[in-house]
């Protein structure tokens, strides 16, 4: 009956688009992306692109400066620098965080304490695309030009929320003590008591596989003991200063089309055969914008 | 000003406490687990103790038979006899799945579809531990007997949830289709639209680290390639198959306790000196009971 009703739901919203238009809600998520066109997509930025090249493979992160510009201005700096050059991942604390830091001695001299960019007030360039199935942790969520966020209830202050994927800067006890030197990426449940704790400053877009399934540090937090092997980081660089033959290009999904709005109503409500519970909500952190090399 | 407030508020639920009582609220997650007695621990059940047995070391995991009786005595049965012991595991999905089934050939010959046991009536007996901060999935949430659930409105139907851990009984298509020949266990954030879609039997109380660093598959839903060397599983034991010197002894925080209120409490608002905003709010998969070898 509850499918019935869903399906019902479904025929009204799509007699109300215009004969000529795809019919886009009430559809599975297969049935959304194959209907999506290439300006249903954009290119990861590439002045906020880094790549960290592991032995392994290539991991692509996408900072968003609107959120944190002094550390994403840091972290490339940093990249151009060379710093993480030759370090290792140090802590791999399983449904957490991988983290890594820049080379011994290669701080930055003249480094003052970055400004606590904890959250930031929305600028009026910003699409947000809110989430209307509501979030445990925040007033509003959604997607700010992509990246998953939270709002005040007044919408003044908005933060980068900690997701599965997400790349925040780590920090000491004092809130102002991040340098952009040492990075963090989630790997598991969405630990989101760390919201406006600590500095989230862009996305893994490609490549989590490649840091999820490395071995878990054995010591206290996930860190690496000393008898276990720190996997090695080739290099981080900037897409900018990596040839364009060797760069990787990604797209992601847009988050302030129509479309976009059919793919989380596929994600809430599911009608793939499979499922016998079509569901009817869907949570911030499980309606992640898809990502794709770029075709 | 909110910490002030927070403060105020923990030292007026301590004054409550009487005067030999610990004051348990108010604490660091740190202070309350050094304040546990033997007694807010409890072994998990001999008699629903499964051992997946990895050329890596062992996986263990408890059932849950209160939520789906069958699944549990079916699961027990091919463990018993030695089903799963040389298979392998097929696929494994980032953020997402890690599963596997029995050996080929080891069907049980009379087998009939067992019940379709999505949610379960609560046994009166079961003591379920709810928690205060809502969720965005179902009405209800918390422990029941130590498992991540929910519940209708009414309390009428309980069901596991897919936090992080959970072990599943994966099926084709058709709701009846799950035999138990076929496991899987959640690596990543909860996939909390499977509730309710398909069993869920218990949960992976200690080898999360094993399981959620294995190589993620390259095909289709993390299905390995035949390219792709497939881990081997050793063996899936029974505990109580297993001689007694053998077996892997977890206690598990109990959630019927003063103790575990003021676990969850640690949770939701943060002491430790590193955060700046205590938070205020737990999810549910956020606060799963902590696992520590029984001493």
């Amino acid at each position: 009956m509850r499918t019935a009703l869903l399906i019902s739901l479904a025929l009204l919203a799509s007699t109300a688009n215009a004969a000529n238009e795809p019919q886009l809600l009430g559809r599975t998520t297969e049935q959304v992306l194959s209907a999506a066109k290439a300006s249903d997509w954009r290119d990861a930025a590439l002045e906020n692109t880094l790549y960290l090249d592991l032995p392994q493979g290539r991991v692509v992160m996408e900072l968003a400066p609107a959120f944190a510009p002094a550390h994403a201005e840091a972290i490339k700096t940093l990249a151009e620098r060379q710093a993480f050059d030759g370090s290792f991942i140090g802590r791999m604390q399983e449904n957490y965080v991988v983290q890594w830091g820049q080379r011994e001695g290669t701080e930055i001299a003249d480094n003052k304490p970055l400004p606590v960019e904890l959250f930031a007030a929305p600028a009026p360039s910003t699409h947000f695309a809110a989430l209307a199935d509501g979030d445990l942790y925040a007033p509003q969520v959604g997607f700010a030009d992509g990246f998953p966020s939270a709002r005040d209830a007044d919408g003044k202050r908005a933060w980068l929320t900690h997701c599965y994927s997400m790349l925040g800067v780590g920090r000491g006890d004092a809130a102002n003590s991040s340098t952009g030197g040492e990075l963090y990426v989630v790997i598991g449940h969405a630990p989101r008591h760390l919201d406006k704790n600590v500095v989230v400053v862009g996305r893994v877009l490609a490549g989590m596989p490649l840091l999820g399934s490395l071995p878990r540090g054995s010591g206290p937090l996930g860190f690496y003991s000393e008898a276990e092997a720190k996997a090695p980081i080739t290099r981080i660089r900037r897409a900018l200063d990596v040839p364009a033959a060797e760069r990787t290009h990604v797209q992601v999904l847009r988050t302030d089309t129509p479309l976009w709005q059919a793919y989380v109503d596929s994600r809430r409500t599911r009608r793939e055969p499979w499922f016998v519970d079509p569901v009817g909500r869907v949570e911030l952190c499980n309606v992640l914008p898809p990502v794709r090399p770029r075709p």
